[in-house]
């Protein structure tokens, strides 16, 4: 068989202050050996060894041998390690042990396997114990390796040979391993090693290098266990990538008090405070502290043992990070006082501790403002604006839903909107949940701390509602039923009743039982400083969708340049407004739908008013109305019946208006533009509240600068047909006030079609909003109210990487954006382009819009600093100058 | 004010065999006056005269004057008139009259104005008397002249000058005007300009001069009258072209019994025949033929009356024949005995004539075999092939829908399908009137003449079981209301109850009330002949939408070569296939929906090879399951109760399923493969049907070519899952038959997705069929079945030319089209592309097919003809060497 690397080395030794490899190599070695490799050169202690390259795994996992270049690589390498360390590899009298691991590119955190103080057999054990003067270390390793190898190499339970320590320490009465006599560990070798027969029908391998092939195969062999599989799923490694294996000679923390293992960071993971942060176990091997058998010390108690140790630990800790450039997590051990380092790795922070972090590097001349801000990763920000449930809590999951709007919350259960407002009146803490929520469930909505729906998807009236707010929701929880008869809901088989405790995750849809601690979000000034470092480096605006003067506040708040969408429909859901609404519906004619538009009109113009005051001196991005008409109905009879009174108007009438509104595909149906041109009078009367609001806050010095767009268009003549009217009310207002306000008018882009024509839009419209959500939902042929049912299953079975309705699908979807980008730039040079879908407010999607050079992005109000911190690393990568993919935490 | 036409000149002589124009002109002299131009250089007698080009309509339209060249040269072409007939315009003693007509590059018949015999006035009309003998006839000709002129030039209307002439004859015992004493004309001419002075406030123009301008304002004039605009915008005539104005010397056919006027056809425009065909009135003017005031008679009379002057027509008629190559319909007037030809154009004919001349004038070696297929438009072959309304009916509107299936049909009302079956077989002729249909109506529509529906568009069931079957069917005819319990229907106000007549054409929309005459449609030797020519010339294959053997026959019969589209769910809306399908649907698990799918299976595999066998030797393309599930589903109460009963099952859980199968746009839901993905045993089954049947057709020696189409697929993944699942099925079942049938495994193409991602697909893809329909809705957002609440309302306002789902949208769906046939091709240059939306039985979406160079297209049983026609045509155009937009009735 052909062997695919044959030129090029397949083993890395490191020792002595030199090294074959260097940090530079990490896809080859791994993590751990480029790390070993790149402390060797600086003069770390490190000790001595040698990587198995990465790329082998895989020609091990295909072939299920050894190519015979690695036998002789190895074999050399072990000489040299040898040499080194002037031991011998199953020299009796002067053994050399060495550990072996695992060690992928990509940290996969207890995935893989690790074994200790290889070598030791009957005959070297014996050479050990003479050598350390300490037959009870040299036995204790010995039991440890024969265990580890059952479990390892022979895949062998733990249990069982946990069961015979626990006998021998009983019988012994021994409060720790380590604690018992020799002949008790001798004996306990034995019964190990029986056990191991007896269970895999194998003998201990006794030979030093048949133990060491075994091990190398376990370890290329831990690539492919379900959980490693599973966890590479989950984070999006490749298959291919592969484990390297590190060999190292053993260093030990088991030599008595003088000696111990633990694990450091160089900053405090949690606050980020410059302090040394870790734990400590004395006179232990590695896996101890893993293992979770002894319980370790905190880091500062080295200090008052060791000070010595820990000094040197806080100098190397320091000479790391210079090294790195970042945050270190180290493994150590102490050799009878002696520090050796076996591993360091770009120490994981909470969200908190990122910002502070990232920001007093700069300040210490460690990095760049521009590395600051590429570091943060968005999830960290995403901790710090919402509350989150208390990582330390158990908790008991109920069902998972769509993550339709971030943040916890805990709450009881309330069915309708009218319990909810009461209860919370009351002071309880309520959450509401709802089949699906309407525009009669608004009050509840507010009163609630979250909200939770069976049905509907990211897009739905509650997922919409819920994010304009900032209030968790989970949406589309399919097997949740509500039953307000019985008032119980059920969650697959179990039921709760009203008034049970529920805590809900709105960031990942999960739905838990009973009530939990969370935890508030907080700014500090690390969090201001680096979003002022991050607002100077983006080129791209952010701009807020907000509907209501407080979301328009909130935005602002949260460092919003203006509105890139504001709904006007979601204006007209409210109390008077609905029923004003509902009587232009139902209006059979144009005079009676005036009569009831010029209702509308003082409440829209003063919306916009005070919109346009939350804005000053930004822009405005107001869309005509959008939605169909029956969205506004009422939804069941109770409700009709009272309609009808209010309206004064007869209930057949109403029946009648109801049925003729119904359409099979509402999504594609009579909405958007389409609604304007079969109905003018109401984009006219939009308009109007529209031009009215501004000439008003302009005439009192405001800055006012709206710009109207035309939803749903398919072709330039709609947009040309919608846009005649605006001017011409915009002219008729200008007259009336004396005044001009300066506008601008464009579309969304949010069919395929509209995409397809852009060059001909672009002609006539000033600036394209990409309304990528219906863009997604036509383009895939893709109702997102509908996709609950087979969604999950195409993502679980990878027939598609990510949600497309949260992160762009770039291969189809941004393919039509930038043609539309393209096309219309090829017909108006300076076509203002932005984004107001869902995807306004998602990292990797603001990045391809960097690509497309958009002149904003704009998303809902608690998204914002996500997009700006989004928007400046994506301005950065593209500039290739500093490479975010680092950004994790 | 610039003149945009100054290099060119603005007015064209003709006369004495020579002619400043040509036929060659016809954008810028009009029909008329190229017509004239070129049959005067043949040599034709024809009045000599001038001829304004249209371009100057434009400017004088926009100026309101005539620009100072025109006055120049007009003025300039009198002279040589003058010159030509010696006589002078405004001179007394030898007076020159001419004719002002109209006449625009397209022909817009009686749109237009004409004015005879200007020039007249009180002093040139007894130098008319004296020169022709004959003062009755010169003050007939003042009197028409100034009657003319006042409803033309004065705008007045006819009414007060036909009292005037009718109480004249009244009083002088007239039979026809011509009849009238020389007084009493006389009479009436001095009351005829009293009644212009009364009317208008202004006297009638004595001055020649004065009046030739008001005429050739007034030509100009009337190509912004509302009904000439009405007709530019119903024939997609663009406004500016303009009319040309032809003045002419008069000729005069009212000059006695020798003389006369009439029309003729160089072949009868009904049957296509080679003779002259026409009619001819005595002693009479233009006017007089086209007014009705006087009743014609056949050309055969003129034989008998004039023969000579017959023999010179006929031969005029054959001379302009072989000149233009095609029929020609031809004014005449005969002065005194002598021939002129005052106009000659294209003539138009009926679809059985058009066969019958093109194979005939082919055979004459007038024209090609390529020219005759060029010349066939689509609309007459859909005379020939459906039933139509007599056209000398007399109708009574009932309201319009949509266009669903072809053809014309009278029956009475029934409202429900077992009526329907009861009455027709009892003989009786009905239709099936319902709110929509499902697939519990289908034996309805068998029985009935045709289907009409309140709701639904033109993929509804109605319409596509319809269509499959060639009945006539208007669906979703928005005013209609039915109602079952007082078994009535109504058409807006009014109100028809069961068993009331009610005729439909299914080509139109239209329905009428009452029973009406049909005429059958009826193919000859001239349809196969031509059809033959055009099968010849036409690279792109013709196949058809077939979902039952029945379908396949027919579709053979009409020519096709192959199943582009065979809809299996069709299969099965039938009787016990229903059940099984329900139990399917319904199933809990997936073993109990495999054991309801083996139930399927030899239903649909003794389909398929029914299918096979009607098309063997030619390719089968079969699309796997694709609406959503709940389209099978009962409807209602009644209904589910009995499910429940048939199936065992709860009617509890029915209704939970059906609950659960509830979505908010089905269109962009769990459908296609999406189902397929979901429940891999569907498109297990499917296949399993299709290869069983395959192998048996194969095993007795039949050539079976299956094509499978996995449908809505909108990424390569998708696709690549599907085709697995097939391909495994396929080598199951051809090693279980110890046979092999080739076959293709393809994809429609029908979301924006797909085509944006053809190259992708393409990999794996053996062939794309378009499925425009689809792609349509998708790419304009624009569902189909609830587009009747704007699209109408789109079309008459001009928002879009034509509708999306008839005619293919080139610039938006088309340019996504013909970018996955590209992106396609670059990964498999073999790719093999088809269409099967309902586009691909429309000529000018069919067009398009061609230049992106599709191997097929498909279509309905009763629209292969037609797309067999279209196809060649498509070939010719693209050739260049044929020129079809002369293709017109």
């Amino acid at each position: 068989m052909s062997d695919p690397y044959a030129q090029q080395p397949l083993v890395y030794s490191f020792g002595q202050g030199r090294a074959d490899g260097s940090s530079a190599m990490k896809e080859l070695l791994g993590g751990k050996g480029a790390g070993l490799a790149e402390m060797t050169t600086l003069g770390i202690p490190v000790p001595p060894g040698f990587t198995i390259a990465s790329t082998l795994c895989q020609t091990y996992l295909d072939l299920n041998a050894f190519p015979p270049r690695l036998t002789r690589q190895l074999e050399a390498a072990l000489q040299r390690l040898e040499a080194t360390t002037g031991r011998g590899f199953g020299n009796v009298a002067n053994p050399l042990l060495v550990s072996v691991r695992s060690g992928a590119a990509v940290s996969m955190p207890g995935m893989m396997e690790t074994i200790l103080n290889l070598g030791l057999n009957d005959q070297t054990v014996e050479g050990l114990a003479a050598l350390s003067g300490n037959p009870a270390f040299a036995w204790d390793c010995y039991r440890r390796f024969v265990q580890m190898y059952g479990v390892v190499v022979f895949e062998l339970p733990r249990t069982p040979f946990d069961l015979l320590v626990e006998e021998a320490r009983v019988a012994h009465g021994a409060a720790r391993d380590i604690d018992l006599p020799v002949a008790a560990i001798k004996a306990l070798v034995a019964r190990f090693k029986a056990t191991i027969a007896e269970h895999s029908g194998r003998a201990f391998p006794e030979a030093p290098m048949e133990q060491l092939w075994g091990a190398v195969a376990a370890v290329f062999q831990s690539w492919n266990t379900r959980r490693a599989i599973d966890y590479r799923r989950i984070h999006d490694i490749p298959d291919t990538m592969g484990t390297a294996v590190n060999i190292v000679a053993m260093v030990y923390g088991n030599l008595g008090e003088t000696s111990g293992t633990g694990v450091a960071f160089s900053r405090n993971p949690s606050t980020g405070e410059a302090t040394l942060y870790g734990e400590f176990l004395c006179n232990a091997q590695g896996e101890d502290v893993v293992s979770g058998a002894r319980t370790p010390q905190p880091i500062e108690t080295l200090r008052d043992v060791m000070p010595g140790v820990y000094q040197e630990l806080e100098r190397m800790g320091r000479t790391l990070e210079r090294h790195f450039r970042d945050v270190q997590d180290m493994e150590f051990t102490i050799e009878e006082g002696r520090l050796y380092m076996l591993q360091t790795r770009r120490g994981q922070r909470s969200g908190q501790a990122a910002f502070r972090i990232a920001c007093e590097m700069v300040g210490e001349d460690l990095i760049s403002e521009e590395e600051a801000v590429a570091r943060i990763p968005p999830s960290a920000l995403e901790q710090l604006l919402h509350p989150m449930i208390d990582p330390g809590e158990a908790l008991d999951r109920l069902t998972t839903g769509l993550p339709a709007s971030p943040g916890a919350a805990s709450g009881q259960i309330v069915l309708t909107a009218d319990d909810a407002e009461l209860r919370a009146r009351r002071g309880e803490a309520v959450i509401l949940v709802r089949r699906e929520t309407s525009p009669e469930d608004f009050h509840g909505m507010v009163a609630a701390k979250a909200v939770l729906t069976a049905r509907g998807g990211m897009t739905s009236h509650a997922a919409v509602v819920a994010r304009g707010m900032g209030k968790p929701c989970v949406a589309g929880a399919q097997d949740v039923t509500v039953d307000e008869h019985t008032q119980t809901v059920r969650f697959g088989d179990r039921e709760l009743k009203l008034g049970d405790w529920i805590t809900l995750d709105g960031s990942t849809g999960v739905v838990y039982a009973g009530q939990t601690r969370l935890l508030a979000p907080q700014l500090d000034q690390y969090y201001y400083t680096l979003m002022a470092w991050a607002d100077k480096i983006r080129p791209m605006k952010v701009r807020v969708n907000a509907d209501t003067p407080a979301d328009a506040h909130r935005g602002r708040d949260h460092g919003a340049e203006g509105i890139g969408l504001c709904r006007t429909e979601h204006m007209f859901f409210d109390g008077d407004r609905l029923l004003a609404m509902r009587e232009m519906i139902v209006a059979e004619d144009r005079p009676a739908r005036e009569k009831a538009l010029a209702k509308l009109l003082p409440m829209q113009r003063g919306d916009f008013e005070a919109i346009f005051r939350a804005m000053e001196g930004y822009p405005v991005t107001i869309r005509l109305l959008d939605p169909p008409l029956h969205e506004f109905l009422p939804k069941d009879e109770t409700e009709l019946v009272q309609l009808a009174e209010d309206l004064g108007r007869p209930l057949e009438h109403l029946r009648a208006v109801i049925e003729s509104l119904h359409e099979s595909n509402p999504m594609l149906g009579l909405r958007g533009c389409r609604l304007g041109i079969v109905y003018p009078e109401i984009p006219a009367m939009q308009a109007r509240a529209i031009f009215e609001a501004a000439c008003t806050v302009a005439a009192r010095k405001g800055r006012v600068m709206p710009e109207v767009m035309i939803p749903l268009v398919a072709s330039v003549v709609e947009f040309r047909r919608q846009s005649l009217i605006v001017r011409q009310v915009a002219e008729e207002v200008f007259r009336e006030r004396q005044l001009t306000v300066p506008y601008l008018l464009g579309t969304m882009i949010e069919l395929p079609r509209a995409a397809l024509t852009a060059d001909e839009i672009a002609r006539e419209a000033q600036f394209f909003s990409f309304g990528t959500n219906d863009l997604t939902q036509t383009t895939y042929g893709l109702s997102r109210d509908d996709s609950g049912r087979f969604l999950p299953h195409y993502i679980e079975t990878g027939i598609i990487d990510q949600d497309p309705f949260q992160t762009l699908d770039i291969a189809g979807v941004g393919k039509l954006v930038k043609m539309a980008c393209d096309l219309g730039r090829s017909t108006r040079a300076d076509l203002k382009l932005g984004i107001c879908g869902e995807h306004g407010g998602d990292p990797a999607s603001i990045a391809f819009c960097e690509t497309v050079r958009m002149n904003y992005v704009s998303c809902s109000p608690f998204r914002v600093p996500v997009a700006r911190l989004a928007a400046a690393q994506a301005a950065l990568a593209a500039r290739g100058t500093v490479d975010r993919t680092k950004a994790t935490v």
